[in-house]
């Protein structure tokens, strides 16, 4: 979390979020970081709904704290609440985007460097976007041979879109192409796996709270590491 | 800054990175957070130097940071100290890499909400990635309806990818497409800028430290935001 959330959230008077996010601030919700504030919180894909609590308590004078985890402009809070402002003509309201550090980055650091050259980051959730877009954006990532980092790989009623992934991925790339799992990056239970892409749907971990990395043509093993090359230089000394 | 990077570079001894970037931990360079340290500054592109100092520093025992803006996995310096670590055979040196805000979050929330959904990062520098893969890439970018952000989009003496991209991104978008640019993120003088696609070229203000997300078929302008939806709520609504 950067100082400046933490500012945000100390100094707001209403906070609104998922309820496992608010727990990550405050174990118990009252003692610590949000100890004296109004605490609405609610469960998964009740975004909308919480996007409206937050703009009725907004309007009603408080100072509103709408947390998201990550950063809320890839895939969080940031898109539901400004479209929820207008459609409420609520526009007045003043808005501060908190930018964070997402899944992305968190999640190469700890498998060495598997970003540093271009990549296209999909959500594989086909709850909000049609499953054959997904497979188009699969597709177009491959053909580009970007490195392709996938949020939202799996759940427990939604193994699908990740084995069709898979099986795109395979048409392009070679079997040991070398993929990244990470699982709660920088929590206390976080988890760092290693494999090629021919093992992928067997790693376990893979879960709502993991993200991917695949690696793109150039991406190589290095002792623990996982390491996209930057540019010419590997071509040097390869 | 997060507060492990904050910690990482207040423990440390010695402290190598581009000056301007260390200029902005501490503006005289040695009576703030970098009292006290050895600092190792350099130019612009001696990326390769700079690490091979750092290395050079923890073997004789030192704690050192290297430090790299935004987020170092993302075309930043720790791919670059991975891969010489192992050509120095200096495999056992402890390495934590510490994520950060990259520049793909931090302007988009400035922008409004234009990262909501499946975006590709390119670097139009082709100092590095030849110029024929980057368009490659561009193409595969705009088939796969991806929002594209790109980092390094110009500077004094390289004109030409920017003007290729905005051709190729021509073939595929409407004149009208939203456009975001900015300037200095999160800086005293950031600029945040919207313009449609067909205007790109003139925004005098894009050079090496500004930042272009070019919005996807659904990207829209909602006042003074541009915002890709998330997925289906805005199909039912409009």
């Amino acid at each position: 979390m950067t100082p400046r959330a933490y500012q945000a959230v100390k100094n707001c008077q209403v906070i609104v979020g998922y309820k496992a996010y608010l727990r990550l601030l405050d174990s118990d919700l009252s003692g610590g970081l949000l100890a004296g504030k109004e605490i609405i919180s609610s469960g998964m894909t009740q975004e909308l709904s919480r996007a409206g609590k937050a703009i009725e308590k907004a309007l009603a004078g408080h100072d509103v704290c709408l947390v998201s985890s990550g950063d809320p402009g890839i895939y969080g809070m940031a898109g539901v609440i400004l479209e929820l402002l207008e459609k409420k003509g609520a526009t007045e309201i003043p808005i501060e985007i908190v930018p964070g550090v997402t899944a992305a980055s968190s999640c190469a650091g700890l498998l060495g460097a598997p970003l540093m050259n271009d990549f296209a980051v999909i959500s594989l959730s086909d709850l909000l976007t049609d499953a054959k877009v997904i497979e188009k954006r699969i597709h177009s990532a491959c053909r580009g041979d970007f490195v392709i980092v996938f949020y939202n790989p799996r759940s427990k009623k939604r193994i699908k879109p990740l084995e069709r992934a898979w099986q795109i991925l395979l048409k392009y790339r070679p079997p040991q192409t070398p993929v990244g799992i990470v699982r709660n990056a920088r929590r206390a239970d976080e988890e760092a796996i290693l494999v090629p892409l021919k093992d992928l749907l067997a790693v376990k971990q893979i879960d709502m709270g993991a993200t991917v990395i695949v690696g793109n043509s150039k991406t190589f093993l290095n002792g623990k590491y996982m390491i996209t090359p930057r540019g010419y230089e590997r071509k040097k000394t390869s």
